[in-house]
């Protein structure tokens, strides 16, 4: 039977290619940015918020200031955010009852946990991933190596800060995956031609 | 060219298992239990003695309480315990220089960091473990599942402590493995051929 899969990573870890690699050995779908695009066109709101809303926002969504008011904005803006996550959680779980497919980030682990996916988590050396993300021509033309590590590390807080936010569980934390794979000095296509054999 | 191998594993994930099959698969050597007898021939020590020392000791070896005096008992037993760790280091590096080769436990992973050996970490659901430790004759007559979760847990606390004091990482935490295996529901035999490819 193909799979569902579901990837989680850290940023430069290179988790998107070994997802997208993975989909292509086993001739499944891929689901990365798509998932957005299908936010927005279902809450009519833009891409770019959305992205902004379901990669950084989650934690800013509850008050936990007793007796703090609200203005008609803050009110408007929380019902945004919820819209996005019912959407975001209602797509995820669209795509996969469709047919087997891997999805990359966005909590799908998560969201689809009465379907027991299969759980990657993604990961690699600080060196590594500066590395990795200065041969994309558009990052090395913004960053030098000492700011790709604050990017990187400021990318990672907010997902992990998402993530546990969302979830209840610890992003990274090997319990909450089934195989969580170090891709320092490894190459992505090799990795994503053996894993594939763990579902044939 | 063929791999070191070092596998840190949860008390009845089936690590060992997962080792000895990826040995067999690579056609390289295998160790565990071997060390220990390597030990306790170097110090002329008793295997058990050495098992003890080993698994559960270390985190006494050095004095918190400023101003405690040693009794001669005392000395014998802290030089004890340091001979076994300078054996197990001596010894563990010894098998990795002669041939490629899986080694079981022992922080064999740290102490060959030097060699960069392909670390491995084997893990599983409670219920997973509980389960495939009951599937052994020895363990069942002795314990019913409300014992075999303590006991579980009661080697596991040994295991991270030792290691987490011999080694200053983190025993079980991502950032000091390549791959950590996750095998609740999954068939060991499979895995490891799976694994193997990732040396291929």
């Amino acid at each position: 039977m193909k799979p569902l899969i579901t990837v989680t990573r850290q940023f430069g870890s290179g988790g998107r290619e070994l997802g997208r690699r993975l989909a292509e050995n086993l001739g499944i779908e891929y689901y990365d940015k798509e998932v957005i695009t299908a936010i927005a066109e279902r809450t009519e709101m833009s891409e770019a918020y959305v992205k902004q809303i379901v990669e950084s926002r989650s934690h800013n969504l509850y008050p936990i200031t007793v007796g703090q008011t609200f203005s008609y904005a803050d009110h408007v803006a929380i019902n945004q955010i919820m819209s996005v996550y019912t959407a975001q959680s209602e797509i995820i779980k669209e795509l996969a009852a469709k047919s087997p497919c891997v999805i990359v980030g966005r909590c799908a682990d998560y969201i689809l946990r009465d379907e027991k996916p299969f759980r990657l988590f993604v990961y690699a050396s600080m060196e590594s991933r500066v590395a990795r993300c200065l041969t994309r021509a558009e990052e090395a033309e913004k960053y030098d190596e000492e700011h790709m590590i604050k990017r990187i590390k400021k990318v990672d807080k907010e997902r992990k800060r998402n993530y546990n936010y969302y979830t209840g569980q610890v992003w990274g934390d090997i319990r909450y995956y089934d195989l969580c794979v170090n891709t320092t000095g490894a190459n992505i296509k090799s990795l994503a031609e053996t894993f594939a054999g763990l579902f044939k």
